[in-house]
C-alpha cells in the first residue's frame, strides 16, 4: 500500500480523553474512532488488525477440528426465557422490542442459540462429539464504557461450544481447546496464561481464564513466576488425543496461577518466595465446562448408545478478538508508539523514502515494493511529500517491525537501511539483501503450521 | 472435511414455510436456520459460502483501490438527526434506547457515519479522492421478512462510499465502482445486469441497479436482449483510467435495460422486436451519485485548490452479500438441488466412497482425498456408512460441481468416476488423472486474477 492512496488519520496530539496507552495508540495511529460511548469504527489500519487476528483465530479453531458458523447479532427473547436468563440478566443486556413488539436482544453470548440449534438438527450420540464456533459482533451494554475496544459496549468475539456425549468427553473438548487457545496466543506474540477463575453468569465448575499481563490489567493476579518460563512453541498436537491434550493441560494448569476471585493464601504462600508475583492481567479468554446446565433446560438430549434420551456435557470457549487488540499494544509499545509482533502486524514492513521525487529514490523505493509484494509481502510505503522526521514518527506510531529507508546517499553505496521497531537496530545492506531477510523472518514464521494449513504459502489475508 | 466430522443437517422433507427454490435448498442443504422471523444463522455449509462471497467482495474492492474498514452495527441518532433522515426513514429503521436512554437505532445503511468520519479527518482536497468501504451487518425490521435470506431482516453487505473533489471525479468514482461489480459479479457465476434505477430514500440522480434474471425475483424489467451477450471476462482494467472505465461504463449500459420503476414504454418500443425481453430480476447491488447531498447537510468540506472549503462529492454502492446466496441459488439448481458455480462452491469436489469400510475404497478415498488437499484444494468426503443413493442424493443435494465415486468395482480396473453436477456427465479415470483435472478446472479460474492478487498460488479461505 502507498500511504497516498490510503487513510490513515494520524493524530499528532494526545487524545484526552483516552486513560490507557492502547486507547491513546489506537486513536493516535489512526487505527478507531469513537462513535458513540464504547462503539467504535475500525479505520483501515485497525480493520487489517483486526481481520489478521480474526484468521488466527479461524486457523487454529479449525486445526483443532471446531466448526465456524455464524449466528445473528439479534436474537429473540424467547430462547432466554427458557433458560432462565432473560430476567437473571443485568442492565448490560441490551434488550430491544422490534416493529411487531416482540422482545428482541442484541446478543452478549449465544450458549441458548447454540442449543437450540444443536436440538433442532442432531439426534443420535453418533454425531457426537461436536463443536461449533462463530467470531461474532456482541453487545454488553456497560455502565461506564472506557479503555477503548478493552472495555467497550459492542464488541468482537469468538465463541465456540462443545457438545459431548459424557462428562469425561466434554473434558478433553475443555483440554482441546485449552490447547488452540495457547497456541492461538502465542501467533499473536502474546503469553496469556491460563488461570483458574470463576464462571459467574455462564455457570459451571471448571473454568480457565487466560490473561495477558499489563501494568494496566484490569484483574489483580497472583502467579507461580515458573508459569512465564513455560511456552507452547512448535509442538505438533493430536487434538484428538485425549493423552497429549492432558498432557498440555496439566503442563501449563499445576502451577498456582489465579485472579482475585480464586485466590488461595494458603496456597500461594507455599509457592518459594523468589518465585511469588503479583501482578495485574488483562483477560482475553475463557473457558468453561458446565456440563448439562442448558441442555436440561433446553432439552438438548440425544439418543445414547442404550437408547435412551441423554442430555448432551456442553461446554463454550471464548476469544475477545477486538479486545486482544488493545492487550497486543498494551503488552507491547515504547513511548513512541506501537510494536507489532510479527504475527499481526498489519503490514509487513514500511518503506520510508528520504527524499521523494528524486528520480533514483523513488526508483529504488518502487522496485523494493514490486520485489516485496511479487514475494506475497504487503509493504506499506510512505511516498508522501514529506520531511524524513514525520515519517519516521508515523513509522514508529504504528509500529511495523521492519522499516526500510531509502536515501539517495545510501544508493550511492549501493546499499538501504533496515532497522527493527523493537530494538532500533539498523543496518545497511543492498536493496536485494534487505528483502531477503524479511521474506526470511516472515518465511520462518509461516512455514510450518501456515503451509500446512493452507497447502500453499501464503502470506496474505485476502485484504 | 469429512462428512462423519462435519456438521451438514440436510433436511429430507421441503420445509412448509419455504416458497422460493432458493430458501427451500438453503434450509434442505443444511445451510440456514432462521432463529427469529427474517434472522438466520448461517450453519458451517452456509457460512462457507458466505465468506467464500466477502472474500471475493474483498478482493475486487481492493483491487479498484477502495479501502477497507468496518463500521459499527449500532449507531447513534444524533447524526441521522443531523442529515434529517431520523424522522424521514420509516419503521423499518430498528430503533433502540441504552441503559442511558440515549436514542441509537441498527444501521440499515451508513452514509451519516462515513460522512462523520470523513469530516473529521479529512481537510484538504489533497488527501482525495477517497473511497472507504465496509462489509457488515446491517437490519431493517421488514413488516413481512420472507423467503429466507433474500428478504431477511438481518443481512449481510457491502456498502462503500466515495469522496470526490469535483462531480466529475465523482462520476469516474461511479464508473469504477460499475466496473468492479461486473467483475465481482461474474467471478460469482452470475450475469447481473446494469439497470437504470430509481434512487430511493439514499437521494441523486444517478444510480444503476444489478439485477440478476430470475422468475422468482422481485422486480419486473425490461431489456434489449443483447445486454445478455455482454461479458466483462478476463479484461486489464487500470481502474485509474477514466477513460476505460467510462468505456465500460457506456458499453454495459447503452443498451435499454430498466426496471418497471424507471421503464420508458416509448425508448423500449425502438428496440427491434425480436431482441425485446420482458422477465423478472433480482436485485444483487446498487450504485449511487448523489452529489453533495450529504456533505452540505453534515458540513463535509475540504480546502479546495482555491483556498476555500468546497463541500465533496460523493456517492455510495452497495453490494447485498447474504442476499447474493440466494440469487446464486435462484439462478443455478435444478430439481435434485443447487448446483453452484465453481467461483463460490464451498467445497471444491465431493468424494463418494460406495463401500465404506472397504480396505481398498478407503485406502483409494484417502488418498484422493490428500491429493487433492496437497493441491490447496479442499474436497468434502462423504465417509459416513450410508447407501450410495443417501449419498448421491446428498451431493446432488448440496451442490459441489465435481464428485468423484470410488468403488471396488471401478478400482479393480484403475479407475474411479468423476462426474459433473451441472451436466451429469461421467467419465472413468484413473484417480490421478481426476485430481489432475479438477486441479486444471479450478487453476485456470484462479491463474490469472488470483495469483496477481495474492502474489502466490492458493484456493483457500482460511476457514
Amino acid at each position: 500500500m502507498r500511504l497516498t492512496r490510503y487513510f490513515l488519520p494520524v493524530l499528532r496530539e494526545n487524545p484526552a480523553e483516552a486513560q490507557i496507552v492502547s486507547h491513546r495508540l489506537m486513536l493516535r495511529a489512526g487505527m478507531i474512532k469513537q462513535n458513540a460511548a464504547g462503539i467504535y469504527s475500525w479505520l483501515p489500519l485497525g480493520f487489517k488488525v483486526l481481520r489478521k487476528l480474526e484468521n488466527i483465530v479461524h486457523e487454529e479453531q479449525v486445526r483443532a477440528g471446531h466448526i465456524p458458523m455464524l449466528m445473528p447479532t439479534l436474537q429473540s427473547a424467547d430462547l432466554w426465557r427458557e433458560s432462565g436468563r432473560y430476567d437473571a440478566y443485568g442492565p448490560e443486556m441490551l434488550r430491544i422490542r422490534d416493529r411487531q413488539d416482540r422482545d428482541m436482544l442484541y446478543g452478549p453470548t449465544n450458549e441458548e442459540m447454540i442449543t437450540d440449534i444443536f436440538r433442532s438438527h442432531v439426534g443420535s450420540y453418533k454425531d457426537l462429539p461436536l463443536t461449533l464456533y462463530h467470531i461474532q459482533w456482541k453487545f454488553r451494554d456497560e455502565m461506564r464504557p472506557r479503555f477503548g475496544v478493552m472495555r467497550g459496549r459492542e464488541f468482537f468475539m469468538k465463541d465456540g461450544y462443545n457438545f459431548d456425549l459424557t462428562k469425561e468427553d466434554a473434558l478433553h473438548a475443555y483440554n482441546r481447546h485449552l490447547v488452540s487457545y495457547l497456541r492461538t496466543y502465542e501467533r499473536m506474540g502474546l503469553q496469556a496464561i491460563p488461570m483458574r477463575a470463576d464462571s459467574g453468569p455462564i455457570g459451571g465448575d471448571d473454568t480457565h481464564e487466560f490473561l495477558v499481563l499489563a501494568e494496566t490489567g484490569e484483574s489483580e493476579v497472583f502467579y507461580d513466576s515458573a508459569v512465564t518460563d513455560l511456552t507452547f512453541g512448535d509442538r505438533e498436537i493430536d487434538y484428538d488425543s485425549v493423552e497429549q491434550c492432558a498432557a498440555i493441560m496439566e503442563e501449563f494448569t499445576t502451577k498456582y496461577a489465579r485472579t482475585d476471585e480464586t485466590h488461595d493464601p494458603a496456597l500461594f504462600d507455599q509457592i518459594p518466595e523468589a518465585r511469588r508475583r503479583t501482578a495485574r492481567g488483562i483477560e482475553v479468554g475463557q473457558i468453561f465446562y458446565f456440563g448439562t446446565k442448558y441442555s436440561d433446560a433446553m432439552g438438548a438430549t440425544v439418543q445414547g448408545p442404550d437408547g435412551k434420551p441423554t442430555p448432551v456435557h456442553m461446554g463454550s470457549h471464548g476469544i475477545g478478538v477486538s479486545r486482544l487488540v488493545g492487550a497486543i499494544i498494551e503488552a507491547s509499545h515504547d513511548d513512541k508508539g506501537i510494536i507489532w509482533p510479527e504475527g499481526v502486524t498489519p503490514y509487513h514492513c514500511g518503506i520510508v523514502n528520504l527524499k521523494q521525487g528524486d528520480a533514483e529514490a523513488d526508483a529504488a523505493c518502487d522496485a523494493l515494493y514490486q520485489s516485496l509484494t511479487a514475494l506475497g509481502l504487503e509493504p506499506l510505503y510512505d511516498d508522501r511529500d514529506e520531511r524524513a522526521g514525520g515519517k519516521f514518527a508515523t513509522m514508529d506510531l504504528i509500529g511495523l517491525p521492519w522499516r526500510i529507508t531509502v536515501g539517495p546517499r545510501g544508493l550511492k553505496n549501493g546499499v538501504v537501511e533496515l532497522t527493527s521497531r523493537r530494538t532500533g537496530d539498523s543496518q545497511e545492506l543492498p536493496p536485494e539483501e534487505a528483502v531477503k531477510k524479511i521474506a526470511e523472518i516472515y518465511g520462518d514464521m509461516h512455514s510450518s503450521e501456515h503451509v500446512q494449513m493452507m497447502g500453499t504459502r501464503s502470506f496474505h489475508t485476502y485484504i
